[in-house]
């Protein structure tokens, strides 16, 4: 199989492919964080690594691989079968919340190109409908929130890179947008700062190591309270690589 | 109630005094690390900070504050509800070994006074007994490998304060020393480079924060494998209570 990712898709394919015994071969760009491109290949996929900032397009890369080896390609986000897979984390809240005694709450989500929070809504819709999906993203990539405004995709014009890579997708999925737009809250919107002090907090209290992208549920819950509704907020914390200096930096404030 | 402790069992005090609505009274180092005094302080906690180098000594104080309060003072290790309590440790490993289909392994349990090791120890005879449970110590501080070994209490003669902060007693107690002595194999030491991998490789691959103390374990999993019996050890991460300058010094390598 063949999948492009700057990371936690890249891992994602690899580990599975590892289980399933097939060979995986992974383009990720040259400054993907050095974390995740380690463990990728720990995974043993094949990584190819491009100049993403030198003007080299992965698509032509991997148009080119596809054809040389035959390979099946595998979109992080814009996959029925992506969404159905991230989903469960969308059941596994369910089944816990039940378990709590919750019923209703506000269940934020790190938002890139929406696969996560999609899959998230659509299990809520299913097991919790009491409860409603929001998606968070990044200052400069809020291009779910802007599209959930306007009630059609709208894209970044900003940068291509920020903090959050993980997350910083052009514009939401063809597949993803329409389940988000059918099911989702209005979109939060957090700053680099406030994802740097959810990072520390994670750190400090839960003992647990969350990426810029992966964290930005949480800075929503500890600093966009105003914006949910209700008392109860569910957050995910999804993704933990992150180069060492890169923590190290944030932890210092 | 009233505790003498460098940061964990002052946390695990003043949260418990905390769910039961009882004033807690915790005697700390000023050189505790930042973090454990402040997550104290967070649960409510009374700190009363002593200058151990300066040369205090925290018995006196707490003297006073037993006579002048009437507090009863809570060991953080010589006490049999305490050994009782982290016995629970034992229980879940025993359950959760049960249901991976796990019979034979060697239990590693980061030992200060030997109160988390005792507890485990007693545990896994009653739940486990074809598990072993072995004590893991920083070099410096191996009270309880070389106590094992003598079979009766020896003392460390070094310096009162270590990487490991958490486990750095100066012997094992009175009512921990006996339980081990009857049911753990030999003691693992492991040196403050090996600790700081083992915490390193938890960040990268666990996504885990584990401060020094609570990393032996891991340590001697990843680096004293030849002196494990069979061929599967089960590991034991206890506190992630480390100040943010010595993670991120520690990060960097």
């Amino acid at each position: 199989v063949l999948a492009f990712s700057s990371g936690n898709h890249a891992q994602g394919v690899a580990y599975a492919a590892a289980l399933h015994g097939v060979q995986a071969t992974i383009i990720m760009p040259a400054d993907a964080p050095q974390a995740k491109i380690d463990n990728t290949r720990f995974y043993g996929a094949e990584v190819i690594l491009y100049d993403r900032k030198g003007g080299e397009d992965r698509n032509v890369i991997g148009a080119r691989l596809q054809e040389d080896r035959g390979l099946p390609l595998i979109k992080p986000f814009d996959n029925a079968d992506v969404i159905a897979g991230q989903g469960t984390c969308g059941l596994e809240i369910a089944q816990q919340a039940r378990e709590a005694g919750i019923e209703r709450a506000e269940v934020l989500a790190c938002c890139g190109g929406g696969g996560l929070s999609a899959g998230i809504a659509l299990a809520l819709e299913a097991d919790a409908p009491q409860m409603r999906l929001r998606t968070v993203e990044p200052e400069g990539f809020d291009d779910t929130a802007r599209s959930l405004a306007a009630g059609e995709i709208c894209r970044n014009t900003g940068p291509e890179a920020g903090l959050c890579d993980a997350i910083v997708t052009p514009a939401p999925g063809q597949l993803t947008f329409p389940i988000l737009n059918r099911l989702a809250g209005a979109g939060i919107v957090v700053s680099d700062d406030e994802v740097r002090a959810a990072m520390r907090a994670a750190y400090a209290h839960l003992k647990l190591v969350v990426e810029p992208g992966g964290a930005v549920a949480l800075a929503a819950a500890l600093y966009h309270g105003a914006e949910l509704e209700g008392d109860t907020a569910i957050v995910t914390l999804s993704g933990g690589n992150v180069d060492p200096d890169l923590f190290a930096d944030i932890l210092r404030g």
